[in-house]
């Protein structure tokens, strides 16, 4: 008896592996890659992405969590991460044909780390570009959706990273004071972090916000929809002229997120000890420089002589005011003090688009990937 | 010429390492080791731990951190650490003659980590019970000073583990109505998060709140320094008596951080659909029972026809919601809504012994080790 039920107990074991190895028990997913570095020029494009068919174990690890990914952000930093040398110290390199990585938001569909359970709302800076996705649960952190009443991209967006950075940075580097009837610049003001930029000044105490950015549309929603004083489109505009208009008493801060010949003459026209939050510089990006990269002789010497400082920002160098951040960004947002946009694009085998088409400016807002909806 | 001056590189990198292996460059520091298991009676004592003298490299590894201890936390939850099994699924065990660990809050001497530079105020949960420590960057959490205005101790009480315990366990399974003249009991009251959960109850909105300690002087302090309505002695008084005295609408919930023959008492007092904020057991720890130990048959047969609730809380199942509750409980602490009160022990050395003392209900509010001072 005993050895049939031994034989009993294999036969089981047989039909259960079987069923494992060949029938559907894995979960089938469709993943992002690097295909490729950019070209010569340096422009992206979204040829540099592939997508891939792939699967994922059934079970977990002790200590992972499966998440099913709702949001994927696409950033101006991430065009660092395309080359082999990032050319920044906090940034690792993608590598070619291996999956792409990011900040993402999703909910958690299993779990094997007693931190999170089955439904927890999760984010990563470190999501991978996959539709479902198994990863260590200290790479995860559970986010409460209450704080952005349920709409769950805007974790990527105003109460995310870009929203620490407009808030941390306005904060920490633009000495805003109120009552001072200060006016600050702000350069890719129509992007995720210049837009929530020039709200948070304004809020912060400047009396005067002007925005710099592409388009006529953008200009517009800067100042119909998001309370800027005036906008500049420098693709159309003579900046220089425009700023000593809309600028008359000089510029106190500058919120720069581009870089390049606009923050030349942006700095041109900054006050003795005034102040540039560097915050991006997408301009050049595409080029073969370090990070930040070097201004002009010009540039360089007004910044002396004027006593300007010109301090590189990185927010994930103050973790220690996140959680303060994160609530006082949601509190403003639900009082309706910070008004947002976002530019969603739907599927993942478009995350690649989206990426050249935010390196181009084609958004407005903050650039998302819609991947799967609640 | 060439020769020479490679042998001139020679020698001073043998000067070099002489130097480095053969003088005083490695840091002299102190550690306390797990000496021994808990004796049969399961009581924990100071010579359960061994002070060790110790040396640190001097040079870090990339993404290492070099930290100096300030202030490290003892907490009843370490009891079940010194088993061999913990018997609690997200806690491993201490190892005898292996450095201890937990809550501690330190200042950075030295990173090669970006995030974290010198003199950055950080803190761990598994901060290692050592004068100072190289550690992995990635089990360090940034600290804002401002949130506890310096006074950084209390990154380990009230803006820390003990608050957020406090504050969401009165949230997240109190079921706290303002305005519906609620009445909580709390348990070990005079505890970290005993004393936090009376006031914050009262804060919530309950009308009346009752504390359960051990001593003439805690009931002092839960009374006239904290907003208690009322505390009893469990060690002098007749608990039951003095609930239905101090309680005459009945108790609504029951904040418990003890468990035992004080809890069966408190249940038995309990109104149809109350509630339970199973926190922690302390009077159950020396015992060898599972977490959350089992309730007599009488308890849980009151539980069920009464419908009270009792579910397990473990607060780091919340980091969804410790941002917004360490600027809840800074905020408090800033307006003089939450008074705090310390039992400080000086010296790295007497860790055991404050541990010992803790166990036993010496401390009023949070037990602490001042190892260095700023």
């Amino acid at each position: 008896m005993r050895r049939l039920m031994g034989w009993k107990v294999i036969l089981m074991n047989v039909s259960f592996y079987y069923h494992r190895a060949f029938s559907s028990q894995m979960v089938s997913i469709q993943q992002v890659v690097l295909n490729s570095r950019p070209g010569k020029n340096g422009q992206p494009v979204a040829e540099n992405f592939r997508l891939e068919e792939s699967t994922l174990p059934e079970d977990l690890q002790e200590g992972q969590v499966k998440v099913h990914t709702r949001y994927l952000s696409v950033d101006p930093y991430m065009r660092c991460r395309m080359n082999e040398d990032t050319g920044v110290d906090y940034l690792g390199p993608w590598q070619v044909s291996r999956v792409a990585d990011g900040g993402g938001v999703g909910v958690v569909e299993d779990s094997k780390h007693p931190m999170f359970q089955k439904c927890d709302v999760v984010t990563s800076l470190n999501w991978p570009w996959q539709t479902r996705a198994i990863v260590d649960g200290k790479v995860l952190m559970k986010l409460d959706p209450q704080l952005v009443d349920w709409h769950l991209s805007y974790f990527l967006g105003i109460v995310g990273m870009p929203g620490l950075t407009s808030l941390l940075g306005v904060r920490e580097k633009g000495h805003v004071k109120p009552g001072a009837n200060q006016t600050m610049v702000v350069s890719g003001a129509a992007g995720a972090c210049g837009m929530l930029a020039g709200q948070i000044a304004r809020l912060e105490g400047c009396s005067r916000v002007v925005g710099i950015c592409g388009t006529d549309e953008k200009c517009q929603v800067l100042v119909h929809e998001m309370g800027f004083d005036a906008a500049v489109n420098y693709k159309k505009d003579n900046v220089a002229e425009k700023l000593l208009e809309y600028c008359p008493d000089g510029v106190d801060s500058y919120f720069d997120n581009v870089g390049g010949q606009i923050s030349e003459v942006v700095i041109s026209q900054m006050k003795k000890n005034s102040h540039v939050i560097l915050c991006g510089q997408i301009s050049m990006y595409n080029k073969d420089v370090p990070y930040p990269p070097p201004l002009p002789a010009q540039t360089e010497a007004t910044l002396k002589e004027r006593n300007i400082t010109r301090e590189r920002f990185v927010v994930i160098n103050y973790s220690d005011k996140h959680a303060m951040g994160l609530v006082q960004l949601s509190q403003w947002l639900k009082e309706g003090k910070l008004k947002v946009r976002e530019t969603m694009v739907k599927g993942l085998e478009n995350i690649g688009a989206a990426f050249e088409s935010l390196m181009k400016g084609g958004n407005i807002g903050k650039q998302l990937v819609v991947v799967s909806e609640g």
